[in-house]
């Protein structure tokens, strides 16, 4: 026999500011209403902000005790380290699983997870995989996180040297986003996760796209309302592709939310996470938009009102790590073997008009990278090694290092 | 914003024998047509499995270069434990998770699992995990595997001493059942799996019901087109209600395909594995219709006919473990744990019609012990320790070494 088997959730996506303001009832109204047992919730948090933070656990245990009809604490919070360690060291993901069995968690229970994307991440593979599914609320502290990873259905560790090799697909009870949270990030990590905003803007909405192009100067300056509008956008629109695009867990093929990150993965991998996602987002898109108008598919207009919003955005659009084009193109198939099936890359005939391509042409993305390197006033890519591959990734470490001296603390 | 996400699945439960004659194009038929390249596919075996038959891996590759065109095998079989080591050893896990890696398996190959319902449920945790989840098809080889454990869409290890602490919910792409691979199974193996059957038939269909008390005589000599039939109607029952119940990942609270499964599962874990999951499952039985009769639920007449099935199969259903009752009544504490919210048991009201309690009453559970205790003729329940405590356990070890010597072999 055949059966059809479907399983519905519902994804609640939430903003305000001040989440454990006592009188704020963002939190308390996305849990179950007070005619049953208070919801137990188990807070894990990002060492970075807590550090950054320092009266966050009082002021959850002061929420919880103001709503505590329909909240309890269950347990002590569980500091947890933040940034891509969490996610390289199993030992993390460990030590939530032994909190949630230690804090008696059941599947109706929550798991309440506040940091950056790489917390939020382990947090989610733990929760969805003890008892196969506790709830998770996710708190994303983040631009990043908040207007882009946080928001969807992945979970995930790295393993074997790979980027999320493990994980799980799960939809979150509810998605919080305090822009609040933000004020106290760099400017590093302020500005890397706008990158996705881009991203989502340039494959789906040209009104969005100029909406980031006009607000870039009061982004780079801090203004947070600004900043609360565009991760509102984003964080909505990467939330509608997945909830209408039909295919939540990605059983098919097309992942247009993808846009420039098969290159995107593989720098981040290249440069050992010394490039943020965010900004290696940024360099994806570059490379991509730049593919796309070598091949004719994009205007070259349109190509330089992206790169234009990037730089505006303060990210450099060219990392010399990509001179090392053959370890890059190495992605494309890694790029591949993790989404499964035939290889399919988003590229962009216009801004706000996305399609799929099936193949990519080597020499077209070298000649996309030497002319990003042209533009910036570097060297040519190398290709099939040379002498120049280690002293490139000296360099990018170097830079990095320079232009953010936060470099190695990671607010995650 | 609220967003109500659905993901669907189509769920391919096949029977069949001799599976990997090159004549059977079963396993090829589930596989996508010859439109697409072949799939690939990674081995999983059971090594009490792989033990008991030799020529199996020969014969995986015999069939997959038959059907060349639809199928190939991507790295060698692996052989992992059967039995409960498989999921009390991570390493186990982590082992399949290598070969996914080694393998290059992507999201759209496939994971053939070929064993006892241990090795299916780590090999699928594993395949749900790499990628965030490879398809897995899966072979169950005993006849607990086949009439149930093997069938659903539920994969797990055991983790902080906690049966199935860790795991996914996810659709196997298919399920194939060859009802060959029971003839080498030891009697206990073969028979132990049948209480599953009568789980379901209790709860569901009270003329499967009647079916297997026909077939019992039938089924202890080891008839094989008897077992084929009971276990084809037993797992079409177990799919039917995961594919038309409505909740197939247990999202909300009725479990009644967990009949008899709360002192099951403590059962297990307090003999540290020494009882089968099946036999503890006759014993769950046994003691929830007592306790429905004692409640005045269910007849008399209803009772004694369920249990004689039982005991016709070959079942004791009492284990002097469940004497031990103050531990056994922790059980309930822990399965509604692990199933969340409020404390959900099933209980029957006659065969085929069953309903759900929110509470039990432990002295009722005590009473139906010691009914059965007495029906046996055995001690009454020690409540709250004593010490006859140390004795009853290593009596239960020692009768089950004595009644089968193969006890330590597990094929799985």
């Amino acid at each position: 026999m055949d059966a059809q088997l479907g399983v519905h959730w519902t994804h609640r996506l939430r903003f305000t500011t001040r989440v454990f303001d006592p009188g704020n009832v963002t939190l308390r109204d996305v849990l179950p209403d007070a005619a049953e047992d208070p919801a137990r919730v188990l807070a894990v948090i990002d060492s970075g902000l807590a550090q950054r933070w320092p009266k966050l656990e009082e002021q959850i245990r002061r929420y919880a005790d103001a709503h505590r009809s329909r909240l309890s604490l269950a347990g002590q919070p569980l500091i947890v380290p933040g940034g891509e360690d969490a996610k390289n060291d199993r030992s993390v993901f460990d030590s939530i699983i032994a909190a949630i069995d230690g804090a008696g968690l059941c599947r109706r229970s929550y798991v309440l997870a506040i940091g950056g994307g790489a917390v939020l991440d382990v947090a989610g593979f733990a929760a969805a995989s003890a008892h196969r599914g506790v709830r998770i609320i996710r708190l994303p502290t983040t631009t990043l996180a908040q207007d882009d990873a946080g928001v969807g259905v992945k979970n995930g560790i790295n393993a074997l040297g790979k980027k999320n090799f493990l994980g799980a697909f799960a939809v979150p009870w509810a998605v919080i986003n305090d822009v609040e949270f933000l004020t106290t990030l760099t400017d590093r990590d302020w500005r890397s996760g706008l990158s996705e905003a881009v991203k989502v803007a340039v494959v789906k909405d040209r009104k969005f796209f100029d909406a980031i192009a006009r607000a870039a100067p009061r982004l780079i300056a801090r203004d947070l309302p600004t900043m609360g509008e565009i991760v509102h956008r984003s964080a909505e629109l990467h939330l509608q592709h997945i909830a209408l695009g039909g295919d939540p867990f990605e059983l098919r093929e097309a992942r247009p939310l993808d846009f420039g990150h098969w290159s995107a993965h593989k720098l981040e991998q290249m440069t050992g996470f010394r490039l943020r996602h965010g900004e290696a987002v940024a360099i994806g898109i570059a490379l991509d938009v730049t593919y796309s108008a070598l091949q004719g598919w994009l205007s070259e207009p349109e190509r330089d009102q992206i790169l234009a919003v990037l730089r505006g955005l303060g990210f450099e659009p060219l990392d010399v790590s990509l001179c090392k084009a053959d370890d890059l193109l190495a992605g494309l198939e890694e790029f591949r073997e993790h989404l499964g099936g035939r290889l399919t890359i988003t590229m962009l005939r216009g801004i706000g008009q996305a399609f799929e391509v099936y193949s990519v042409d080597h020499a077209i993305v070298i000649e996309a990278v030497s002319r990003l390197a042209g533009e910036a006033g570097q060297n040519a890519p190398t290709v099939n090694g040379s002498a120049a591959v280690t002293p490139t990734h000296i360099r990018v470490s170097s830079r990095l290092s320079e232009r953010d001296p936060d470099n190695q603390l990671q607010q995650g």
